[in-house]
């Protein structure tokens, strides 16, 4: 047993107070031992305007999770790792793929550890999933990511700001699941994208991937789910067939629901990111990044209407 | 003097019309052994279908280049490569991101040359600028790229099409430059990306971008510019001032026009090529297509009139 990382958490919005903040109490890894935010403060933690002041009043913090909108992560992301500390990068990793390029260039060059985090990839049915899909060839793959983004994101107009993503924010944890599973790469061929007439992000998207063997892989992402929601996947695979469910958190194999073991998806990443720190370790894997980069760029636009929460 | 290598020329459209075929007729490196086009043939020179008929005729290519639009020539270069050619990829690589890594992956596990080339990058003025601006500090630069499409694409409906990038196609070669003659990475900040009612892709496209130690470098694109065309950028460094004007032809530092040693970029570009063959190299530089996509990603759209020929 080591003694805990002394760490910081910059930006206090929904994801950090639903899952960071009960995360880094739960496990012994790291301590958090200060906040930086606009946004109020964790009960018992001290609590700084920016990184700086953080850092000066406690020399001692070693790490920093951020856990802002990705428009403002790199300048952070920066700043952290020039003062010589590791970093936890939520997802997406940046607004755009040069920024993290310049970050994995960095932390190289300073022997710190930078790990581009992906949650959904520690879902309880990710690794079981791979396992089962590793050396089968693939048939085909159909990716349903529905949800209502006034229940999930509410308020949140970065999400449909520049760098927001919009429904490639959800979609994203989608396209993590599915790099880090099948077999082999998939590169995108079409890509249908919906802007309401008043925001900068799309609102849905339909994409169309191959592998490389030439098996199809669909992605139908949608933000004004109501009802039901899905975050589906479902592939047909030689000699099987596998359904995620949930997010990653369900799987059945051949229609048959399979026992899983049940963690906590930011426990697991907190654990990942403590072995990268001692080990001296990067992870930074742009792959579901490029993806949404592609999408956007080969994409074609089609004007829905506005959106308002 | 080592013997021509067979190559065949794949898409006998403008691009290929204008540079490759007289590079090719021009330099000893490569002997033009097939065509493979709907669009034509050379004279002399004997002409296929598919890349499948030429290589079962013509056993003895070695090399394929491939000067179709990008959104075709993933499939075209996988074809090549498995085939155990050496491939030449016209600028763009490619479509998507993923796609050109893809190449990369079987390139390398065949021990195949893959070059994305960028032509703008052998033009005159580009290397002297590079060893100019080596080491000195960056204060600003300008990119401005504006001609009319009309005149230099007449009628290329793929520019618009998804893939095509639209005023992209030629930004990306100024992006070429700038990655290669700016000391340090740069990284998109802000995009403003204007597309017709009646268009996939943008027709202009205002940048921002910032170098890692706060430099900004803007970028202005526009595809209908009439009258002078401008290909240029300017420079500010720490201790002098340089501009690199039409598409980096001609160089003057401090106000002072340079004396340029003279070639052709398609000249140089399939030197280049040979090298990289002769010593079983690769070189796929995706930074400039990397921008493109941020641009996409990060960018604020807005519509502009149709765009008719």
């Amino acid at each position: 047993m080591t003694r805990p990382v002394p760490i910081a958490i910059v930006g206090l919005g929904k994801i950090a107070r639903d899952q960071h903040l009960p995360a880094l109490a739960t496990g012994a890894n790291f301590r958090l031992a200060a906040t930086v935010s606009h946004h109020g403060t964790a009960p018992g933690v001290p609590s700084f305007a920016t990184l700086a002041e953080a850092f000066a009043a406690h020399p001692e913090i070693e790490a920093v999770s951020l856990c802002t909108p990705p428009q403002v992560r790199h300048a952070l992301a920066r700043e952290a790792l020039l003062a010589g500390r590791h970093v936890f990068l939520e997802k997406p990793p940046g607004a755009t793929l040069s920024e993290v390029e310049d970050l994995k260039v960095l932390a190289a060059a300073r022997d710190l550890t930078l790990f581009a985090s992906w949650h959904s990839r520690f879902a309880d049915a990710v690794e079981p999933a791979r396992a089962f899909l590793a050396g089968r060839r693939l048939k085909s793959a159909e990716i349903v990511w529905k949800e209502d983004v006034r229940h999930w994101h509410p308020g949140q107009d970065w999400i449909f700001q520049p760098g927001g993503m919009g429904v490639f924010d959800p979609g994203i944890n989608a396209l993590s699941i599915i790099t880090a599973i099948l077999p082999q790469p998939i590169h995108l061929r079409r890509a249908s994208l919906a802007f309401p007439a008043n925001r900068a992000a799309p609102i849905a998207a339909d994409l169309i991937f191959e592998d490389v063997s030439g098996a199809p892989v669909t992605a139908t992402f949608d933000f004004l789910q109501t009802g039901s929601q899905s975050w589906d996947i479902h592939i047909e695979a030689e000699g099987g067939r596998l359904e995620l469910s949930g997010g990653g958190s369900a799987l059945s194999l051949n229609g048959q629901p399979q026992a899983l073991e049940h963690g906590s998806e930011y426990g697991r990443l907190y654990d990942h990111f403590a072995g990268l720190v001692r080990r001296g370790e990067r992870e930074v894997d742009c792959w579901p990044l490029i993806h949404v980069a592609d999408a956007f760029m080969l994409g074609e636009r089609r004007e829905v209407p506005a959106f308002d929460w």
